[in-house]
């Protein structure tokens, strides 16, 4: 949103390019498109492109472009699938851009162990498609089909995060390249270890300041035997978010749960055909034995009922259930169809349940003060919600409302107990909340961190961590 | 077991024990049987008094005994109940321990959003006490009533974790205290974040090495609405794991599954009165609705049929479960009796589930070598299992045999992709097991860590990571 902060940007030594070249051939381009390309995401910042991208194939070519961008002090940038959300993958001081996209490959699936091993450019439906038939599946689901290695990097979750977590506890273990060029191998296959620092978890949401990760070990899930869904609309957010409170408190184990404000309802409608009541709306989905994925339901069922659902409406089969789920997936599509051709800024916060009625009540009165459409939906069974405020990034009044809207709910969560990001990470867009959240101490205890593996500061300048 | 490594211990500086004795007055001590007290745990190393022991209050009381070690050099070490089990709190180096016990209070409980928050020297089950009438509880149970400080501080686990996951996965956020003073709060009270370095994550595991951790924010678990256990013995230790895999891999989400040895089961057979058989054998537990518990156990049977599991037998009333599990819980008690007057070496590795039967099978060859016993019981969910070697260790041969069935089983295991530790931690019994497992670069990384946190290495020298 607002400018990116001024970042020193060094042209590139020739040497550099020239190394680059001789090594990679056309796996090494400067051709403006290419550049371009890697400089952008799916946030709304300005397109800052990198001087050069390396199209890796190994672990080890990534070892020898960090040698030489390190000799050079040249900026590393990871680049995944770019379906980052907040200027994570922004060349803002140049660099080379280490496109990790061809490091595809799967190494290893291990049915008995619930485990799989990874190249980090590997996307999660490529996965899940190459698991078809298992009997398992990794069941993290941003809205993009973005690499495995770049989820990590964020640490992204989706809607299943209320069941089975987020990256942060489905990654058993990484390989990692240090900006030095040493191959660091963390975590294991182990389900569990008290051996050591957990640097699994410590690059997990580092999003590429402290290392490039080149592999990941991931956990598996087995399918459910069942799936259900179901589809409750409510008059009041507060209802709703009460009948998920109940719900969990209940040890019911749904295996998501999302919200969709009256606006993303309407979006919704328009775009997928659905007829649904457009007020505020809980999906879920129940994960299970047959009889399991019954009882789960008629439970919720009994609860929304106690907080003013109307029409519970369920869907067993396959069809039906793909079809209310791929309304909700399309939700993000469905909301920029609200403004024909305007861009969406995205945002996300996350809260304590208890508090999450009240901070998107709040919200909504905000909402309701601007002149841009903002939507709103979101993981309500873990306290996290987005919006998706549209924007002409021509106009400035769109800018100063987006911001505002922005500032406001991360100062409310904040405020709240909450977080300045569930699930999109910090990239150059929320640097500035960073010490807001975090405090003094910690801000210098991560930069201390940095300081130790990244000591000149090559890997991803700029992002995560604000201007001291 | 090995003999300690030789730690240069300097004299407390006399400044230091006067501006203790001043400032905390008899909650400072310098008697002999107090620093005994705090110089060993529940591992065979031998006692190693700190020069003084403070029992401190608030955080700000660790702030004031920081500042002053830090000013005079003198090494510092958190001490919670003294459970641990690999020389954790041992006083290697001399210095000063900063007792936790009388950190206590659970300062907040908030069943809405399923968290609580406690000071470091809350026991789980002062906890769990608190929480009764609330529809809560905490899941995470390592053998003894351990401090949830220590718990965090080694990332315990115990019997939920396949289900509840371990101390990594229940901490929300954490106050601690760094070696110069400084206050650090990190993570928070939202369910997830992408927001920074995971500091949470870093300082669970870190043995009190990098910080000295004061307070934690735990996440709670719903009381599930029915329980039921179940037992079932096996003519091998192979078919116990084969049924436990495919348990796992058909999705029952089994809250507990235990594995007990043939000798394991004697002796619990001795200790409680049962009269189970004595084979290798599967403890189960089962949460959920009074259906879907039945389900569960229902399924569960049918498949240990499959693998040769005779005489499952249900326990589906409150007293027969208690009776079940408390002889489990006895079992390290129970196995203390295989040999009175001896002592119990612990030690315990994990590996990924398919190399269990054979990494148990190779051990079990070894146990039949030694003169001593040897039982073998463990988190079969996890891959997860302990010896308990009874040894006694004014006998050399004893600690020799002992020390070669540790080495064994831990080189096993490692060379199955597995770890030194699933629970018990490094402390120091292990250190000279980390570079084999991870590697020289990640042992660089560690390194860098601490440097950069706790500059002066005075935060519990001589644990976790071993001489560079």
């Amino acid at each position: 949103m607002r400018p990116t902060s001024p970042h020193a940007r060094n042209p590139l030594p020739p040497a550099v390019s020239s190394s680059l070249r001789q090594r990679f051939g056309a796996r090494f381009s400067q051709g403006e498109s290419i550049l371009a390309q890697h400089g952008r995401d799916e946030s709304i910042h300005p397109t800052a492109a990198p001087d050069g991208v390396v199209f890796v194939e190994s672990t080890q070519e990534v070892v020898e472009v960090a040698q030489l961008c390190r000799q050079h002090r040249v900026p590393m940038i990871a680049f995944g699938s770019g379906s980052s959300v907040e200027g994570q993958v922004l060349a803002t001081a140049g660099g080379i851009t280490i496109s990790l996209g061809r490091m595809n490959r799967i190494l290893a699936t291990r049915a008995a162990d619930l485990d799989a091993t990874v190249e980090a450019g590997v996307t999660r439906l490529q996965l899940n498609a190459a698991l078809k038939g298992s009997g398992l599946f990794f069941p993290i689901d941003p809205g993009a089909d973005a690499s495995l290695g770049g989820m990590a990097a964020t640490r992204a979750s989706g809607t299943n995060a209320v069941r089975y977590g987020t990256m942060r506890d489905n990654v058993l273990g990484l390989t990692a390249v240090l900006a030095d060029g040493r191959i660091l191998r963390c975590g294991g296959r182990a389900r569990k270890s008290a051996a050591g620092y957990d640097l699994t978890r410590l690059l997990i949401g580092s999003e590429g300041t402290l290392a490039i990760i080149t592999e990941l070990t991931l956990r598996l899930q087995p399918l459910p035997e069942a799936m259900s869904a179901a589809v409750c609309a409510f008059s009041s957010v507060a209802g709703a978010v009460d009948t998920v409170i109940e719900t969990i408190q209940a040890g019911i184990p749904v295996a998501r749960v999302e919200l969709l404000d009256r606006l993303t309802l309407a979006a919704v409608n328009r775009y997928s055909g659905t007829a649904l009541k457009e007020l505020p709306t809980l999906f879920f989905e129940f994960h299970g034995s047959p009889a399991a994925v019954t009882e789960q339901a008629e439970a919720v069922q009994a609860i929304a009922g106690d907080h003013g659902g109307e029409d519970f409406s369920w869907a067993t089969h396959a069809e039906e259930r793909t079809r209310l789920w791929q309304a909700r997936h399309h939700a993000y599509f469905a909301c920029l169809q609200l403004r024909p051709g305007h861009r969406a800024f995205p945002t996300d916060v996350c809260v304590p349940i208890s508090r999450l009625a009240e901070c998107i009540g709040e919200t909504s009165d905000d909402i309701a003060r601007v002149s841009i459409p903002v939507a709103l939906f979101g993981h309500v069974g873990d306290g996290n919600f987005h919006l998706v405020v549209l924007v002409d990034p021509a106009n400035g009044q769109d800018l100063q409302e987006a911001d505002w809207i922005n500032e406001r709910v991360v100062e409310r969560a904040l405020a709240m107990a909450g977080t300045c990001s569930g699930e999109h990470g910090i990239g150059l867009g929320k640097t500035r909340f960073m010490l807001r959240e975090h405090g003094a101490e910690a801000m210098a205890v991560m930069r201390a961190i940095k300081d130790a593996l990244d000591p000149d500061h090559l890997l991803n300048p700029g992002k995560m961590l604000p201007p001291a």
